[in-house]
């Protein structure tokens, strides 16, 4: 016999109840709620402010990290920011309804394959306050409840930003269950949220390596993974040099803190000589590890340690190999990309035709930076992660990515004989 | 420190390596090497059966159930059929390399979303020997590499089967390591199998309940479950009786033991007294077990034991139940369907409207058999089984479902500024 449901199934089918209620909410209701919500959010910024100044407080008083107060703060221009990017998310279309295909089969039955929300999508992430608004945002325009469980550090800021929300969502005629926040922040909780299986048909992680690795090992509900980025940016002996360099420094150093920035440099043993101290100067302020061809060309180049090629910097450092050949090279990027983002820089046909067929990732580049690799780059007008996983959703996840699809088939008594 | 790695970890990599390689074929390889194992297997038809003789001698020694043993047994029509199905396979289109959409940003980057194969497919099944080549040789078009585990009372067949696949692979200059049988049938096997999260981008189960509910608890490679049908027919009290006895008799007696067969019958209460009965008479030898007001009109229906409207009888068994309206049905399925396949007859527009948009399933059906949602059925050729979560394939599964996409940008040089 199951126990009573704990507070957090409780939760859970209180946003899988408001989940059906959205699910068959038209564009303009779901259009109406992010309206309410980013008017709300406005008017009510000095409200989430001091919720935030008490997170704040508490963080500095644990002794946290500035990069963590820093990812932690909001003023007003952020809220600002929130509230236009819910404006933004109601401007596209709305995804719900799309025929994906359709067709007639011999006996006249019509089957058509058309897009509906998910249901509950939940996200986990960590300190930032603004993904509150962003998932939130998302989840709704794409028919979904949002089931969201930030981090403890964020949750006076987070219940602020919900609250917000909710009364948007109720404003419009919607239940305020569409938007759900999880106030236990405890690691069991956080365990216990990631198996909800009868609550969560998708559960989406935004933060770091540790989390990842939890939802790999713990997680019993569906879920996309968006992952490291361990990118490479490969320099053909046919490149043109000029480009490389320019591919190279916007890849590495335009923000070097995000997932499709470059960590990695591989170059054709032909350039290689020419290539490297012409990088070493353009890159600048970035310390550079290498193999020890690399070095024997470079100078400024440093030992790589063992694990440097796999490992996703984020910070202003590029790992560098120089390879003798395009198989070495994509062999090099089989071992240790990420299947995030990788970018061949070449003129020959060839090389590029054979880097975007053989090398195994959400996204390869011929000739343009890995830093496009993201949702508003793509087009999609707004983003909840870039995916690494090849189940559902490989790349920019924008609201299609929230949705599934469900078969129509419309038959005159159609039997099967 | 990890340490050496197993022979199961061996194995996987094995088919990591040759997924590289079959991911790289054209579809002339790929037909080849099916149709070359499809030859194989009908000229070793008498190598396959003496090992099937094996494995139905030592499940009649440890008394095996008769449907076990039916299931278990090959015999030449049965081999000709799996051969058959190769060539079949053989004759598809590749879906390999089609491009899903594309188009060009105002920065002049090109996108295109082009399909790819997985990688490695894991499937994990039981008795049915037939499994072995049905699942390869869908895995193999796709361009990905088989890793199968079948059952142990089955390990003779399978050996067989696999052999003749793996030289019809060969045969076609691919690897032999694209079809890989793993030989260890323990449990243990069995759990760390769905743990290769570095060889497995997708497991498949093919199996009953138990094997679901291990996938869903144990498994931490991403899976598609192939999972019950706990379908229904809805008889609407605007409905066609005359239809509606059509399809419920197709429905739960053409093939009862099969996933989209129907379990229940949900009546409007206005036609009710005057179908259900109908209904009895025509679903004659079929066991009835209904709700108090479903017996109340029609007395051949036995009481419904409290969790025969969850259940999936997969037999000669319907249960009944009386609702006052739309709204009740829909409610009745979310309850109680398992989101496979669900059927409505009806001649009111708007009750077929709201039911296809309200209910939750992989498929809906207006006025036709659920017996329909099949790959075949759909005209994909084939199917690799039915999905029935809503991540990544959700319905029949064909070839489409066995791939992924990746985008291929290409630029002039193009950097983010």
């Amino acid at each position: 016999m199951p126990g009573p449901p704990t507070d957090l199934e409780w939760l859970g089918r209180r946003a899988r109840a408001a989940s059906r209620q959205v699910a068959r909410a038209g564009r303009a209701a779901k259009d109406a709620a992010l309206l309410a919500g980013a008017d709300i959010l406005s008017h009510r910024a000095e409200e989430v402010l001091s919720a935030n100044a008490a997170d704040l407080d508490a963080a500095r008083d644990e002794g946290a990290a500035q990069t963590v107060v820093d990812r932690l703060r909001l003023d007003r221009g952020r809220i600002e920011s929130m509230a236009a990017g819910l404006r933004q998310v109601a401007s596209l279309d709305d995804p719900v309804g799309e025929i994906v295909d359709g067709w007639v089969r011999p006996n006249g039955l019509h089957i058509r394959r058309v897009r509906v929300p998910l249901g509950v999508v939940a996200v986990i992430y960590e300190n930032r306050p603004n993904v509150t608004s962003d998932a939130a945002g998302l989840c709704l325009k794409a028919g979904n409840a949002a089931f969201l469980r930030g981090s403890s550090g964020a949750l006076r800021s987070n219940q602020a930003i919900t609250a917000c929300l909710r009364e948007g969502v109720a404003k419009a005629g919607l239940p305020e269950d569409a938007v759900i926040l999880v106030e236990d922040t405890s690691r069991e909780a956080a365990l216990a949220f990631m198996q909800l299986r009868d609550s969560i048909d998708c559960l989406i992680p935004r933060g770091g390596p540790s989390l990842i690795e939890t939802i790999r090992t713990h997680a019993t509900v569906p879920y996309v993974i968006d992952g490291d980025g361990n990118c490479h940016v490969y320099v053909d002996a046919a490149a043109d040099l000029e480009m490389a360099l320019s591919i190279l420094v916007n890849a590495k150093t335009q923000r070097p803190g995000v997932c499709n920035a470059a960590e990695s440099l591989v170059v054709h043993a032909d350039v290689a000589g020419e290539f490297l101290p012409r990088a070493a100067r353009a890159l600048e302020g970035v310390e550079l590890v290498g193999d020890a061809r690399s070095q024997a060309l470079e100078p400024s180049i440093g030992p790589a340690q063992p694990d440097d090629f796999s490992r996703e910097f984020l910070d202003l450092k590029l790992s560098v190999a120089v390879v003798d050949d395009l198989d070495a090279a994509i062999d090099h990027i089989a071992v240790h990309g990420s299947g995030h983002s990788e970018a061949i820089v070449t003129t020959d046909l060839t090389a590029a035709e054979r880097f975007t067929s053989e090398v195994d990732a959400a996204a390869v580049l011929v000739n343009a930076s890995t830093r496009f690799v993201d949702g508003e780059e793509f087009g999609f007008g707004a983003e909840i992660g870039i995916s690494t996983q090849k189940l559902h959703a490989r790349g920019p996840m924008g609201l299609r990515q929230l949705t599934t699809v469900k078969y129509i088939v419309s038959g005159e008594g159609q039997i099967r004989s």
